[in-house]
């Protein structure tokens, strides 16, 4: 028999078939920093579905594992290779098919880029809301595959809430069209929704019918303010909450990643500040104002300090420039282990004062960005590169937040996914009859094991 | 071996096992005039998980089907009995065991009442949205059956979209703990997402974990509209879509319907009149003035007459009485086949025009109320009670709209679950590959098949 190689240039076209050393080390992992990874035998630059099909079917006939890519942004792990895989790299699907104004649908392939749909349907008065941080970068296929949250969904939902319909090459390498494109409907399993968060564990999805929402009705108005220690900003965030206002974001941004981002930019922060809430209101008109005053109120209210407001796009834009910098700023200071519990919003507070008690015992430094109105909390564990000892201690400090989160009834991922970093996590939150209904579902679906495995659940043989 | 009775009796109290005739009569149907059914071997009325274990298990041990039942109103024949079943009914299981108002979620038993659980948590400042139009009578176990839509599902989405957690009874008896409690969390497969809308065919739902939204901040408006031609009311639905707006109900009553209302309240309808368009809009103050405006002139621009808004409550509450009426006065003119098509939006017309034919050629009389902002058509097909000739008819006028909605691009069921009467739109809708997923998983997950067979999907063995 040929080798997998060999089997899949026969296959394929020569452009789509790479095995270059320096592809496929490219491909070799996603922006999980911690997460293992190994070398695959080749990448497969998927044009087609039928390009897809072509290269699951050599997998199955090998037995070689397929793991599908899309961005490479992922942050579990999700995408990483194991030794002699073939990485099916979804990148080069990047049709959007449809769009259909009257329905409010948008029919994309896999690759296209979260921000390049989102252009392409504003030009039709459409707006696609999932905005996971990575949109700029990152895939709708990776979206998919692992449910991505992002800013709005505190009021806007994620990736799941959007996704009606898609196209999966199963297994065996057969097409299945799944969902529909009607506002509602309910034949049969809901699969589409299995597919969602599945970590391409099921099967290979290469097209997403997404709803959309229509783009008119919205002013954004931003409230911003600092705080004098994470307590009082926890209590603001839950004031927001208890008074029914459903913001269309409230972002949390701690005293240390705030620094990080002064020291880069040469910002002047304020003194004693141990945290920034950042919140949005979208209703239009007096409505929106009301809102932005009553949040606004809240955080004073809650002890917030310097608290301003802006329904200018660009002074918005401004007042959440923190949160855009955050990321790469504590990336400066070395590799960042990002943790993505969820918590109940109510324990955001107590989350926190753990996740510095973790900090503070592994002797690493943990800054925080956090979905706070969401409960959803992203402490960033920085280890100086090539310093083996923290990039362990930093190990340590990720696992006893991820225990924290379970004590407090949280849910060890939020919106990254398990992939590979959060196996344990799941192992202790998923019951063994939930487990083994996971490797039912999987046994069935992929009798053979060769879509992705060892990631999304833990399964345990 | 114990009869499955004999075992039943040995497992259960006595005032758990019913199979009086008049009891097992009662439980051998749901609403669903025209979908065969059989005589049960027993009724088990749970009035806690052991007992769904129980029942379960000796179901398991003798081979025997489990039909579960909520209140048995559904429409589309997924509670209907099998000879020799085991009906379990959940209509004992009321309790709403947690609200939790930091976090907005309820968790309610399956035998809950959609308008109890709606009542309970209004006093803790919360709303459920999914109101299916049998709220006052149906449960919540039957609702997530279904995945259960409603009127308010055009602005707020269905049953499916506020689930994010539930305990089932696995076909084993083991019991499992799916979702989470958080706002977020994607540990795992959407396993709760699978169980909506799986008719009782993968496990017994036995309580679910809803989310709620704030019940502050909304102020409804309504708008309705005589038509003098279904034309000109879908091309009025269309023109609210194309405007952007989306309303918090869009429905739709035909001359037939608003005839049978008419003739049975003593009510004067304008002449003339084809159609009746119901909207409401739910934003507060001025915006909500604004957009009731905007609809109203839209309204008219396509043709309304006698267009009227009303905000007062009980004026809101005149307005949508047809509405509320609709199914009962058709009724009285006898057993009623309810479809359940959904279609583009912009297909509403074309469909309704369909139907008119459709009822045309099979001689039956067919009145139509719809949730036409979904594109989601409900045609009542009505036969004189005791004419078996009228009945067969209306079975063939069934049919032709089933293919019809297909022909333009719609689902078969939107809303009601395939049950019975919609396996045959069903094996039309869903690909052959997409049938061999559906039986993967009910094999993966009731390998024996006791769990509701023959229900959900065209099992085709």
């Amino acid at each position: 028999m040929d080798t997998v190689v060999e089997a899949l240039r026969a296959a394929l076209p020569a452009a789509a078939v790479a095995t270059d050393p320096e592809t496929l080390s490219r491909c070799s992992h996603d922006d999980a920093e911690w997460a293992e990874y190994g070398t695959p035998a080749a990448v497969v630059f998927a044009g087609t579905v039928e390009h897809v099909v072509a290269a699951v079917r050599v997998a199955a006939e090998h037995g070689a594992p397929v793991v599908p890519r899309g961005a490479g942004t992922g942050l579990s792990g999700g995408a990483n290779a194991t030794n002699g895989c073939l990485v099916l790299s979804l990148e080069r699907m990047t049709a959007i098919t449809e769009v259909d104004v009257a329905e409010r649908y948008a029919v994309a392939e896999a690759g296209v880029l979260n921000d390049d749909l989102r252009r392409h349907v504003v030009a039709h008065g459409l707006w696609y809301p999932p905005d996971p941080a990575s949109q700029a970068i990152s895939t709708l296929g990776g979206n998919v595959a692992t449910n991505a949250g992002g800013i709005c969904c505190v009021k806007y939902g994620v990736t799941r809430d959007y996704v009606i319909g898609m196209t999966v090459v199963l297994a065996d390498g057969s097409i299945a069209k799944l969902g529909r494109t009607t506002a509602k409907g309910v034949t049969g399993y809901d699969l589409t929704g299995l597919f969602v968060g599945s970590e391409g564990t099921l099967g290979i999805v290469v097209d997403v019918t997404v709803k959309l929402r229509p783009l008119a009705g919205r002013e954004e108005r931003a409230i911003v303010g600092y705080f004098g220690s994470l307590t009082d900003a926890g209590r603001a965030v839950a004031a927001v909450s208890a008074a029914g206002i459903v913001p269309s974001a409230l972002e949390l941004i701690d005293r240390t990643c705030l620094h990080a981002v002064a020291q880069w930019q040469g910002w002047e922060l304020p003194e004693q500040s141990e945290a920034l809430l950042l919140a949005k209101v979208d209703e239009p008109g007096a409505r929106g104002d009301e809102l932005a005053a009553a949040v606004a109120r809240l955080l004073r209210d809650a002890g917030g300090d310097r608290v301003e407001r802006a329904s200018d796009p660009d002074e918005v834009d401004r007042l959440f420039a923190a949160r855009r910098l955050a990321y790469p700023a504590l990336e400066r200071l070395g590799p960042v282990l990002t943790e993505d519990v969820c918590v109940p919003r109510s324990a955001v507070p107590e989350m926190l004062a753990r996740i510095e008690a973790a900090a503070t015992a592994a002797d690493v430094v943990i800054a925080n960005i956090a979905h706070a109105g969401d409960g959803n909390l992203h402490p960033l564990i920085v280890a100086p590169d090539g310093d083996d000892d923290a990039k362990a201690r930093a190990k340590i400090a990720f696992d006893r937040i991820v225990d924290d989160c379970r004590a407090l009834g949280g849910t060890v991922t939020g919106e990254h996914g398990v992939g590979l970093l959060k196996l344990p996590g799941a192992a202790e939150e998923l019951s063994p009859t939930v487990l083994g209904l996971h490797r039912a579902i999987k046994n069935a679906l992929d009798p053979a094991g060769i879509l992705n495995p060892g990631k999304a659940f833990p399964n345990g043989d």
